[in-house]
């Protein structure tokens, strides 16, 4: 029906022009950042370890922010007639992993056509084609083809094979695979075989401490200074809680989420109630203790 | 055969014109009002928590419906030639998740069409373009890929990738992501993965208090005052038999059907035995118990 | 080959134009039809729960025949110049579950046509379009997929999604959804969720009382009072080996059966090993029992 | 290449005319023959039990025969200009059952053709429409949604649902549908469920007795009367073995090859040998025991 | 690319045209061949059991081409224009079974053409049309609806229905069907049904006596007679040891192996520890023991 | 969107014409070259067993351009004006095997084209056809369709059936089939069968010997010579750690990585906890073992 009334406009991308519009906010640990400036260089591909919402994500970005070669313009595809825009970094390819990604999802497929069919490149060829930075993020949890399919993609080979093609597809330079992990909820059934693990180096990464992690809140929720603190100190609370009976601790998103809803006129202790309390678990107990923890800090 | 003669008039609607014609009935229990409409006009994804039936659906048809910006004239299919209507609300996109579900279901398919293939957008994709609520309804159901799915679109970068097409899409500033979750089903085989959980702020649902019931009760079956409170003190006390052999309490709605029976004349002792009773349990022991709770109710 | 010669005439019926030509013989054991009178009225769902063969579907006849709204003419397909026939009651669409029962079996699926695809709607789609009866024989075997799918159409919205098209429909005010459940048979894998469950009333069925059963077994198997008498008496006492060792009871549809073979001249002794005992276990053991009883009774 | 040299002429038929046409070789044991013909008059759908090659399948080959309406001319497809042939008997459709066979495979698919798609009518769906007798050959191997699909064609209704036609037709009068079982085989896991048994009366088989079996390994494979004793007595001996080791006893098939390749000048102990002894087993020890039997009947 | 420069001839043949183009080498045990060839006059199928490579395909490639009807001329599809060549041999058709294969792998299936579909002939049809030994090598590993399939084609019928075709082939006289059988290997899973068995005759294989071995080696690999007896003594010694570990024995393709290996200079020993002990486990201590063997015979 | 300002040039191949350009540094350990040359010219399949990185895959690749035949004039797809290229060696064809590689995958489909379909030949066809080798990478991860597959082309007859097409074809003389498997990694469940194993010879590997591993470390990294050798040192002392907690050892791979680091001014020990210690392991204990060992050759 008259759907022209509620017609909106909406952003999208062609998957491997996706590049950063502006510096993504991170505040460095350690010398995560040289580290993957060396491998970059080097073309060694590049596994991240670490808990949930620790920033690996984050952390890419801005490596692809931070390692943008001169790069051309791009546009959205809605805004057809708009001036281009001068965008910085190499292109950067994010994959979900999950239980029922295949080869194909990665590679690409063969679709119908008017008369034949017409061959879509997956993320991970457009990627290799392009020189983008491929993260595919929880590989773990993808089906095993995957993992054996970037094997000549991640040794001294580079090369992609499409054998739906028939072909064989070398890496452009720009080219690099990142993945990430995280080793605490990795089972026997589901972990990295080592033939894939020792095709790359490692960082662990883990939560920001305190004063870091201050600084994030209030830069990314709005709230005041003092207020960023007390919630990263909650946060700092809530992990060490994690040997009784907390699956994970709260990562730094769900703080931020409360200094979001206390910007909206939501009390402390109800959005962290909300926030924190509820979302990390459904457990009275330990909704109890979290809860204790709360009002320590926002009395 | 002759369908013309037992051809009938049906409505339907395009999913993401969906909008409610009138306000839901429903009656805030806690300050659940203003914390939806926090996390929304902060764009923070929603995890409504609470057992089957005590009203999490209905919450966020009545929010949809209040959070409704001036909205556009939509009119129902088979109704061509009508005046098109006044609608409020945000439209309403709703998925009830179940094992089967994939990735494709929610994003959308290729189709083979005349001379190639078309494609169309699944709900989710509909809901992210137009600017929709989307409720994914007890989403531990669904398969792995939609938890992961849903991952971009709720963190800073609130973007859908469509991977079969090679797209990324922005979301609408109107789109929200709401999901529900009974956790008192949940087995360690079906939770919400904490990579999953820790996107999203929670609010916790439970029966509606007794006055309260009555109310609902009295409302949606048209009983008298009377009655509807004396179905609302079965609710109460066959809630209580829940660590008694019961699975799960009585929900506000079988309460309601059987009001609706009485209303048709079916005496209230035999309207709550078909509408409570058999209906709760196959336990031949456990309905002895829920019926004399109905008879120590309706002498 | 010659197949011009072997042809037959056999009558077809569109799914949803499929309506009862005659009253089904049913015998009312309590109130049961008031009760499906007044859920109907109400558009309350409702849940029939029993043994194998004790009258369920027989049942769900008989009321879609007695419900029969004033209804028009259908012909079946084969006799195309035949005087348009006059029928009575509501369209009844049947469909029994099986464990490979999907939610697209239910719905519709697209069909490749000349130059692009045709939708074929599903027996859920048609009795939903129509306002039929759709009765689902043994739910519980079907896939997850489909009892979700039949959430929207069993609460006040009274909606079908139709997610591959992209829509919604909102089912025909004569529209039911009736379903049967065998309790006996359920396993902890294999019951009905609470979530759907509490989405109807229920009515417990069990095998006819000894009178009513003889009156059933000489209406339809056409043998003499007396000797329907004896069957009727033979499935009281087999019913009662349950416990010892019989996985369940002989239905009416057996006894019936021993009578239609007595009427071909079979021995009653003979018909009834064939009938009964034979059908109802591998068990040798459990045979002699079961012919011990047949030989008090017809000695 | 050049096929047309090794061309050769193979018959074929079209699977609802296929009518034997001789009268198959069959020995009655008991009053089965009475038994069928007064289910088939009654049109009361038949269960065979009985272990493997005790003759069930050419039992339900002579029955067709036998219950023969007077029938049309039929020729094989491969002799064009041959004159028709008088034939005799109700059409018999064998399906042996599998674990992979489906509804579709009974029911019917659509395929792809020209412009468009054409319907396969399944071998069920052919029984159905020419009144053919359908034999499902050990229908507890099949999927589950087989033995749903037949429920509504073994009661009073006699309906085949079409689903993915949305048309329900109905059996032709001369339709009957035949199933079997062997009691020996079956698992908790595949066990025919008691609401599919008690659709059907059931006829047990057994072995042919010694005299009998003499009789039909004689006529077989062409032995003097003295051989066929001989064998007969050897199938009894080693049936008695059953409980020492042996999953079954040999069949009055392997007798008749045992015959076969002593007419072909193979030594009667060589003949046992490798029709009956390594067939039956690859237990040494059980080896040895029946050859001890051969050994004491052929020195 | 420029494919044209490394084009190179190939041979190819449709399948059941495959003709043995010069007698297979092979020795016979004891009487196998006399038993193969009164199965083969009486119709009866085969069914051959033995461990890994003591000579079983080699076995029916000699009797395919013994029992060679006055067979056409067949030539090669790459040399178009050679003159046609004389052959020898019934057709042979050799399919290796093995998880995954189903029915329509053997039976055909319908492939998309130009305007419709095209059924293709699978390999089992081919041999049934063109009377064709078809061998079903392991037929054990093959789905289950695989060993079902060949009910029909085993017994008196002999014919192949072809469900989704509508058909029923008759078998052209010279079809035979051979399945192989190792029942070393067979666990309770994966074992041949007594209803499959018993439509075979069985003839038992083992590998070949020490001094037969030799002539095969000798013949095979072209060491010298002193040498060939070297490695046949080697062979049966490793048997021997299969009781200490090891799995199964060295079947003569891996003596054989040896002796090629020497004839290109490399030292018996090492030929023997990369034919034998290396490829027969993976276990230190066992290959130590096989070692052992090696090095007495070759010091 | 203007994807041609991105757009980059990347080389591509079709698969049976990759040919390495330039001799791969190969330095051998022991006979293995005289052994793989002696079973190249006697066409036996070689199998090849060692653990993760010992260099398996570059022996291959060393042997496919060692057998090189004259071999014609190759260039890669995208530089189309370019002068042909003098190539060296057997084109090698490489697949990675996986859970889910199929027969299919291996052999060739049928793709959907203007009017009708279209065979592409599989990466093995494509060897077998042009006479490259063919290197199944870890074979035992495919499924077992696969495994079956190959049995008729590492026997005497040397020929792949495609059943889809209804052909055999004959592997062209150059033709070699090489497989690899880790002995370490193997469980019961997924272990070569013994009637796959004894179709090759087999060659044992490991990692190489100090001295040599330095030599690579240094050639591969460009570290000075003495810094090769600490880290070959390194590696030495890491798989003696295998018992205690290790998977598997350190591969050469990460020592070169870790030299590849050190070459960009990352501190050896730090090179080494990102390239080593953080790889080969999550659990914190092993970790400080590995971070002590490297601490006492990096003080």
């Amino acid at each position: 029906m008259p759907s022209e009334t509620t017609k909106t406009v909406y952003r999208q991308w062609v998957i491997e022009e996706y590049v950063l519009e502006k510096e993504p906010f991170y505040l460095p640990v350690a010398d995560e950042i040289q580290l993957f400036e060396a491998a970059y260089a080097q073309k060694i591909p590049v596994l991240l370890k670490g808990p949930t919402g620790c920033g690996k994500t984050r952390f890419v970005e801005y490596m692809a922010y931070k390692l943008g070669r001169p790069l051309t313009v791009v546009k959205s595809r809605s805004k057809k007639d708009e001036e281009p825009q001068e965008v910085h970094g190499v292109p950067l390819v994010t994959v979900a992993c999950h239980e029922d990604l295949t080869g194909s999802d990665l590679v690409g497929r063969y679709l119908l056509e008017g008369d034949g069919t017409k061959w879509i490149d997956g993320p991970l060829t457009r990627a290799v084609k392009v020189g983008a930075i491929c993260y595919l993020d929880e590989v773990v949890e993808a089906r095993k083809d995957t993992t054996v399919l970037i094997h000549p993609l991640t040794d001294h080979r580079r090369i992609l094979p499409i054998e739906k093609r028939g072909e064989l597809i070398e890496a452009h330079d720009g080219f690099l695979l990142v993945i990430s992990y995280n080793p605490g909820y990795q089972s026997a059934l589901k972990d990295l075989k080592q033939s894939t693990r020792q095709r790359f180096v490692s960082i662990e990464f883990n939560y920001p401490p305190k004063q870091l992690e201050a600084k994030i809140i209030q830069h990314e929720s709005n709230v005041s200074e003092e207020m960023a603190q007390d919630l990263a100190r909650l946060g700092e609370k809530v992990r060490n809680l994690k040997e009784h009976g907390l699956q994970e601790g709260a990562s730094t998103r769900l703080l931020i989420y409360a200094g979001k809803l206390i910007e909206k006129s939501i009390s402390p202790r109800r959005a962290c109630q909300v926030a924190v309390v509820w979302t990390l678990t459904d457990d009275l107990e330990v909704q109890r203790s979290v809860e204790e923890l709360v009002s320590t800090i926002f009395e």
